[in-house]
């Protein structure tokens, strides 16, 4: 489990000093001081996640006790900017198609969610830097590949990143678990971004706010919800499906 | 884990002779007679599967060296009877909608299609015997409770069993990963029973031929294929959608 993992002072220097890309987190040991400090400091200019840690938890991040008092965790693959997600549709000649996931927080369903959005033709992923899970050695296994083929772009403040978005002309679709539209009856054939909340708690309001429409899938049965995976996959299908059938038939 | 596994002959006996409705497989320690071929034999006559093992690898299943060389994995709900689950629609006023899956074999995946069947009213899943995953404690959890609401129906010969369905009027929809109809081609409106294949394998050629129609959701993309268990919450987010719909919109 330690080949997304990077210990020791000088290679987390050197991985946060290139601008932090690929480090999901770093775990540095709980009180210390010195050159841990400017490691931290590294850390929160690149908005890199830090987290405190006993000696052993350090230990069993790493793999090893050779860890320096510093354990990074770093993603399975690069993440992309937002901006270069944003040409992909042009140089493509196809009309914008993006996912947008809230705090999703298992890798298995991040996995899962990036291999159906590279199915359906999106053109890339958004993710937040924070209380989300990253593209780790477990959500890549899952997404089967799809981590070479899709970008993911990691931001700060994801809200901002959807008015962004808005600006380019892209309507942001998001799914709520009530009281939205039957997925069928928003029209999803112009830009679209669908924006999946995560498990559990959903769409955060401020992110469900900033939606230009919220869509529900119409629920039954005893449990009465879709894990955010299944929701994704059906809603990226009904995407597909509308631009497909053309203007006429949704 | 132990919690899915029955051990000793005593009663594992007691579990054969009730009509083996909930083991999913007998493992037996390997080259052992007397009273173990008993059970091998009431496992076979109850069309349980039976594996041979050593020693320690029955310990390690049940969790402790008391198995006297017999361990049974148990389903975590009980299985229902294909008779049952047709009469589910008629008592609910409702359009039959069943889904059969054809050798899946990752728990998570049975979990998630179990609770996406739920979600969308399925009325009931059947499954093969032999080559695919049983209702264990894995499955349960990733279905989040929804086996408590959808009966389960597992069946020596699947392609008998999708006969029996389509003697009731039900037409057979199979998941094909190309050379099919797009699903919203595809009517599926009337009575019908969707059937998705296994992972990577998709559906054997029997159940494929048994089947009214083959659909297949198109796609794009690096990787180009979908998890079954994201194939099936786009395919029963489609009939959703066209019964929601009404007969004329599909």
């Amino acid at each position: 489990m330690a080949d997304d993992r990077v210990w020791g002072r000088n290679p987390d220097k050197a991985l946060l000093k290139s601008g932090g890309r690929r480090a999901d987190e770093i775990a540095v040991l709980a009180g210390a001081r010195g050159p841990l400090s400017e490691i931290v400091a590294l850390a929160h200019r690149a908005g890199v996640k830090v987290s405190y840690r006993t000696r052993d938890q350090l230990g069993a991040m790493a793999g090893t006790d050779d860890h320096q008092g510093v354990v990074a965790r770093v993603a399975a693959a690069e993440y992309s900017d937002l901006e270069d997600l944003l040409v992909i549709p042009a140089r493509r000649k196809e009309i914008p198609f993006f996912l947008a996931l809230d705090q999703v927080q298992d890798p298995r369903n991040f996995g899962a969610l990036l291999r159906t959005a590279d199915a359906f033709g999106v053109h890339g992923v958004i993710v937040p830097k924070h209380h989300a899970v990253g593209l780790t050695e477990a959500a890549a296994r899952t997404a089967m590949g799809a981590v070479e083929y899709i970008p993911v772009a990691r931001e700060t403040n994801l809200v901002a990143a959807l008015e962004k978005l808005k600006e380019s002309g892209i309507w942001i679709f998001g799914a709520a678990a009530d009281n939205g539209v039957a997925p069928w009856a928003a029209d999803l054939k112009g830009p679209a971004c669908l924006v999946l909340g995560g498990e559990g708690e959903g769409l955060r309001p401020l992110v469900a706010r900033t939606c230009d429409l919220l869509v529900t899938v119409p629920m039954r049965g005893g449990v009465g919800s879709l894990n955010v995976a299944a929701a994704g996959a059906a809603l990226c299908y009904e995407v597909a499906r509308q631009r497909a059938q053309g203007p006429k038939t949704a």
